[in-house]
């Protein structure tokens, strides 16, 4: 499947994609201006004081849809999807540990999962670009910024890390980006890597970004929460059975970054 | 108590005065600038339903926080606050029925009670008087707009209505309410009462202004989910045990409107 032929594809087209297997690796790119989503699927039984995690640390958990017990479609963003099968790749996990990393999840739901999607920081960059906002993404690290804690899930912020080249890049950044508030909004730290335990810059632990230049000494550097967080936490706290995607290989709903923006 | 010495106090003094019994009646006017709060307590069983509810129908049941079973402090708004004492009166409903109106809830506190906080439009009203905004306040009304269901809540929407003089006193309210998506943020509806199912704009159904005037022929109309909703839904869904504050007797927080807003 080429690329840029898929590209074009409506949101329902390419899950048709992913739904068959005939895509399978990253949705970076696909179906410009629509908003892309992490996911957390975890049992009724936990899904409280997840939901609860999730809305007290919004900016690295904002959620764009949340489902009922067993119900794999979520009808606020994406009615007609099915989210046991329509994300290119998954992961499993069992007691916190990592056992499959399948193209289908339907043999591991059951009729009390509660699937939580979260929103992507692709849906302000865009904006940015459209704004023409000077920048540059380093990816997606884990830090030393503590999360607010809710029963079981604790833990650390994962935040997306980017560049500007001026004072001006960076306030543009963040007057666009809080419009986004399904998707991260504003950042959550402006300031030097170091201050919230990233030790190096070039080789992102989370998501990296290949072929990287140096920061030039005049590059602001600015954090916004990541849509790993929760999946991260959901790991730590080890429930019984958790399904999250892998990284970059996310849903695609059928709503434009721009119809779930404020203002 | 004199009412304007009582305005001058903090959140955390009002809330001693409400603890005591000594204010047992309206929160309006009292301590400017700080977030009122509407309460509706259901037990964890119904937690996770009626958070997904609120979240669905977020313009009605904007959250501003949500406890953890059986913790009477809202950690996130007013930690040193006590949900069972601190509001100046509550409602008790015991399968849909009400059966108290007491100033005091702790004899019906429960290990497993899970309280939702729901921000309150004298917010963005604050903020609209500082911005010279003309406009008048009707009270609150039941309307015919379905809410987006989840488990056994569901119902219609209630709203705040206001008046504006002129188009720019409208554009400027949309634009200044929207900033506060804590307080049920930007309008619901722009047109006439009757739309929405509201037949008599001089006789609030569930919570009348005294003395209103006719409505002059170019005064324009604007609706606001109102906080009341997630109340009457949580009557409707009949449980066996619901907690919630008596209309205008909110619990004051210590967050400023303008600390909770966004941009």
């Amino acid at each position: 499947m080429n690329k840029d032929d898929v590209k074009k594809m409506s949101p329902n087209e390419f899950r048709q994609l992913a739904r068959t297997g005939e895509w399978s690796t990253k949705t970076a790119g696909l179906c410009p201006g629509y908003v892309q989503s992490n996911l957390a699927v975890v049992p009724k039984e936990y899904a409280f004081d997840f939901f609860l995690f999730c809305y007290r640390n919004w900016q690295a958990c904002s959620l764009i849809d949340v489902t009922e017990p067993g119900d794999p479609h979520p009808k606020l963003v994406a009615p007609e999807a099915d989210l046991r099968t329509d994300l290119p790749r998954y992961r499993v996990f069992k007691d916190g540990e990592l056992i499959d990393q399948p193209t289908d999840v339907t043999e591991y739901w059951r009729d009390d999962m509660v699937a939580f999607l979260i929103g992507c920081s692709w849906g302000f960059e865009g904006a940015m670009k459209a704004a023409k906002v000077q920048f540059r993404t380093l990816g997606d690290f884990t830090t030393n910024i503590p999360l607010v804690p809710a029963g079981p899930f604790s833990g650390y912020m994962a935040v997306s890390m980017r560049l500007f080249k001026s004072s001006h890049d960076a306030v543009r950044a963040v007057q666009i980006s809080s419009r986004y508030t399904p998707e991260h909004g504003a950042p959550v730290y402006i300031g030097e890597p170091e201050d919230i335990g990233i030790t190096d810059i070039y080789n992102a632990d989370l998501y990296p970004h290949e072929n990287v230049h140096p920061r030039e000494k005049n590059e602001i550097a600015m954090f916004w929460g990541c849509g790993i967080t929760p999946q991260l936490t959901a790991i730590n706290a080890k429930l019984p059975i958790m399904l999250s995607h892998l990284g970059g290989h996310m849903l695609i709903t059928d709503k434009l970054a721009d119809e779930l923006a404020v203002l």
